[in-house]
């Protein structure tokens, strides 16, 4: 028997308009939408992260104007019957995919088999080189099944290890009082920082589920924005979190309240553009269970899992290495993985630049492809050395050192106009 | 016709009594031991990168109390005909290993065929968990072939990954001089760190191949030490970097003047425990050419590397996460990958206590297995996070959620006394 | 925009009153049902093989009594526009699968998203170990997304490695006729073999797109039946020829009219049980081109195709040998690869036995797992030598021979009644 | 500690001059040379398997005129502490290799750093090929560590994955009959078939260890030849049996008598040349262990073995179809996979020639690189069809049908004069 639809989305109505209520914060007391036994297999649908936002065109302007505070759409809550705090949820990922064409009819593309990857603007959200890229740019993905090709960057095809780039259970009240503590006093050190520091709770386009009234109100000041990865998993963006793969993530609340969305067709390790993953709507389909104390019997702080036999292997990689010296000053850092990733990032983009490539689509290529991103160094004072893995097989043209450069390609990413 | 051997090392005698000079620290002028052609294949010998001063025995006294002023022994610097600055080295790593037993005679083990990893104390250089480690500890390592276990870490077995932890070509006046002024501005920001922040210029212990008198004075002033790596590539502890790579090096003085050490029998991304590989002495063989003016042609600023299909490929991971927020203060950092990826290794420091390893030991195979380090989120602000890849098949004992947690095993590391 | 769909199915209807009307033998006198350009991309719709004769249910009655003169049903032929004989038709599997619950209503199954995998009875069909397992038997297999699991098949889960079982162009006149010759040659030394030697042309049951009268008859008399794979590729069943793979097929009439089906969600190499692999339903989407000449200028009789990225890769297998002596009579077979791997399924068997399996359920792990059978050694007279691969990663319970054999599972496969 | 060294070779001495006596045939009566302990580890050196009869050069003289009677060398047997008949011997393959230039000093080479492939003659041994490849020929493979060149087939490097070809226990009394009479029976149906059939005990240069007198001459009466596989593993040329693997073999005499020899750095699938794969002489380090029963305990009948991380992984596969029709008269035969596999290797052959091979060339690559051959489909009445992986990565020109074919390579094979 096939999974059954816990949560089912509609491509054609905003987040607050569903006909299933799901949220797009977090806080432990959003009412489950559906309940499941451990052991069950079922299916949970999802609208792409901005909630529709991106359409499917040649035109940055959606990625520069995108509302921030709509985000992320999630499905969910699903309460686990038997779950208890302290538990550890095994989540076994099935399998997931966009909408096969033909099944949803989206409001922003002529088909369901889309993706898109966004430089977002220093001024609205920013990125990891945003000081090098500060406007905002867009590419297109046609999903052909398992591989992936766009419009925008030509002579690039690659198999995409689709994941969601965000799940996890609900947090208890402490523990969302720690991360609006600490969150906080981060933003407290430069609280007028372009792009933030840190995102505060925000009542303006909460959506929580079937809360009403003064229990939302409440609520919506306390929860947690939806953006950074913390203890209960959330947005890690983790892209070898895919089918085959088996999570286990700490319970908080009665029920675990499990909640997931921003599916993921591709992305590189960091998803260095910020929405540099291909992003989608979809479905994935979940298989849960429980172990009972496993929080404390296996000394879990974040959630874990196992890896999946089931990803594109690529082998032949070139490889470039970053230190953590500052690019601009001449500064050193000590141990910087953070500055050190920055560098080995655009030692890559300057490298691809030489065969053809626009500054924009070579960040959008580290982004989205399945680049690998290692800390190979952490210990060399004061350099951290990182090293960043480009698969060469996902090129179409010459990209080698022992091969002449090229002349551009034909195609260019959408600006905003 | 097998490879000429180009420098040939003693293991029973320091490094400023060797029959070919060698070098440990980076200058210009140090002169080239010898010369090869582009196209030429040739065999390096190398001294382990304390000079021998660690001992196979079950005391870490010797870590405890090592010099840190000998180190890097450097086997080179190889001359390259017709190397000029803005060309790209290629080195092709054919092959490495440990001397076979028999073949040499070292001082400070009845074989060649071993390795050691060692956690620094606090005092005497440190490592990435020194907080939590802050005394010395050594685990010996006996080498099978291509797979390796140990008298102090039972119950695991794993096939290493070997490569030169240190190799690139040397630098320009201009270049030393950047890196000297760099590390000195860091230094000064907390001169009496310690560990210290980074190492300056050192005559002590200094050797500088055949350089004597007022010009070795001269040198020993300027020249770098070895342990960070830099734009030249140098110690960038890189584990895939393996029999099967072509790495790419800029080259910055006439000849190139390629120099290497510190092999590694196997280590894990970061090298956490600082001296956190296998290291070992041994040999490696390796094949050259020139790509002229291929710095400015294809825009590179560090080495670049293509990866080997030859690495033992693991697919059964389990994958710790780590996100950058402190874990004594529970202070929040913005996108500090570093703190992500200390976080993701002490959760897999307390898993790994579950299954019967002691803290040390579980640190160890973090440094010396072919552990991955991900970044896999860099974007999501406030929160970097980073993912610790182990491979499940290296241990002998259970070691997943499904199974019970386990016994102490019978052994332990070597402690100082 | 996604792939247009130019051959659609109804799984509630026989070949013979589908909407589109497809084929089951081949003969280059049947119509094409669409056209395609190079460079397009396109869906392609396929019923399982026997035509929907296979229940989701737990007897084997339907195998036992399938009508082998119906298969395979085939999706085709599709006409490409400007090929010509002797060009190679190019042939990318972007991707394929089960149809999705929900989007078609199956007369068999509650579901689509199921497969099977039978033992064939000797007295039809038979299969390569039919002397050991004479007896029809059946296993229903789950698909959830790219694993599947059998209520039949208890303790084992793995990745499919999707794949059409039956691809490739139809034959020119000419080519037949030389199928017909040497098949019918075959035939004649033992008409009347237990199972058959092979299948000459049969009338009954043909199905030849719009083909009718005295044209559909003359066909129906020529047409090869589909059981073998030949020249064009047809029915080869090979497992790598997945989503990812990149096929180039000889062109032997105008058009090239591609057909295929036979769809599986997995399968061991070698296919043993005859109907071996995980059947089901689905779609399949396809990408084609041309190389103009290319049969000629690359020197191809058979097709060749580029394997793909995209698979599961299990790295640890367990091994079983077999040799080229009868098990029965101790006959010495000259490099008999045929007999070598038989004897290694039969060891493989043997030993699955040890673990709790059924002698059926072994020999349906064997046929629908992803094993890889290799032949090893075929020059050492007088033994080949062929080695199966069992990935031991698929099961759930021990495996290997360090661990204790098991007691029986608590399934059994479906019998006949 | 380093493995004790229980066999050396001296490589300037015939096999029955060696000081440690070896053997060629196999026999239960040999006595052991050496005797290790379950758990142990050691070191076995090897000759080449003619007694280096090969010279390295570039006449293939040595290989037309080779004498079939002198091989294969094995170092042992070795007995094992506590081994019975019914026992599984596990046997870790730690690792292997040539020896490195300048251990030993060989008589028919300047260095132990390189390998040879040969093609032999129709009339002396043959091959898979020997109808279109009657005469003798032969490459030599210079050994860079854990790749190879070979300045007879240009353009071509790879790693290999080195394997001993034959590794087995002595056989019992009885199975030695039983393998006497059963190769007996085949030699006797066409006695003077060239190349023969099978090879029957044979006194001419048999080495039987210490065994001397009416011993010896019984015994060499008796005495299995060593060329194929059998029950006890024997010359099974499995290329994946490299560093890292695991063995399981069936004890059928007290102390289990382990021998071996026949040394590969690599070999494809089939070594079909008959001498295909890159033969050696080196070294192997084994640990060896007892599962007391594990015959009976887990069915066993040929040896197992658990396969091993440590394999060089191409990803980028060309592969080719073969059928079972001869190609010569077009004749159908009934699921002969070793007509299938030998017309996959006619198809590849004739390919790699359009790419400026010659048919030697073609030959010996497929021989002698990691190329895979598996049996994808043996049950598709009549045909068997069998795959040929062959890595694109280990050519270094264009290889691939969207290139176009390329002049010849400057080299050639030796060939005899």
């Amino acid at each position: 028997m096939p999974p059954k639809v816990v949560f089912e989305v509609d491509l054609t109505k905003p987040w607050p308009e569903q006909p299933v209520p799901g949220h797009n914060r977090w806080h432990p007391d959003i009412p489950p939408v559906a309940s499941v036994k451990p052991g069950e297999v079922f299916r949970v649908e999802c609208q792409e992260w901005t909630d529709g936002q991106i359409r499917n065109d040649d035109s940055a302007n959606d990625v520069r104007d995108v509302d921030l505070t709509r985000n992320h759409v999630l499905s969910g809550p699903i309460a686990v019957e038997g779950a208890e705090p302290g538990d550890l949820l095994i989540v076994d990922i099935l399998d997931l995919g966009p909408f096969p064409h033909g099944t949803k009819t989206p409001h922003n593309s002529p088909t369901t088999e889309w993706g898109y990857t966004g430089i977002f603007a220093k001024v609205n959200g920013g990125g990891f080189l945003t000081d090098y890229f500060p406007d905002a740019y867009k590419a297109i993905w046609d999903l052909h099944g398992t591989t992936c090709t766009s419009r925008h960057v030509p002579g690039v095809r690659f198999v995409g290890i689709a994941h969601p780039g965000l799940i996890g259970c609900a947090p208890s009240h402490e523990l969302l009082q720690e991360w609006n503590r600490r969150e906080a006093e981060l933003i407290a050190t430069d609280p007028n920082r372009v792009p933030p520091l840190a995102l505060p709770p925000l009542e303006k386009n909460a959506v929580l589920g079937t809360l009403k009234g003064p229990e939302f109100e409440r609520a919506a000041r306390e929860a947690a924005r939806t953006i950074p990865p913390r203890e209960h998993g959330g947005n890690c963006d983790i892209k070898n979190l895919t089918r085959g793969s088996r999570c286990y993530f700490p319970v908080y609340v009665p029920g675990a309240k499990l909640s997931m969305g921003d599916l993921h067709f591709s992305q590189g390790d960091g998803e260095i553009t910020f929405c540099g993953a291909i992003e989608m709507a979809g479905w994935i389909d979940l298989h849960v269970d429980l172990i009972k104390g496993g929080v404390a019997k296996y000394g879990i702080t974040n959630p874990i899992f196992r890896s999946s036999p089931y990803e594109p292997r690529y082998t032949n990689y070139l490889v470039f290495e970053g230190i953590s010296v500052d690019e601009r000053t001449g500064k050193q850092l000590y141990l910087d993985a953070t500055v050190a990733m920055r560098r080995a990032c655009l030692n890559a983009i300057e490298y691809l630049k030489k065969f053809g490539y626009t500054a924009e689509q070579a960040y959008i290529i580290l982004g989205a492809a399945p680049i690998e991103v290692r800390v190979s160094g952490i210990v060399d004072i004061p350099n951290a050395c990182v090293t960043l893995y480009l698969p060469t097989e996902i090129f179409e043209r010459p990209i080698l050192p022992e091969e002449p450069p090229t002349a551009p390609t034909s195609g260019q990413v959408a600006r905003a106009t």
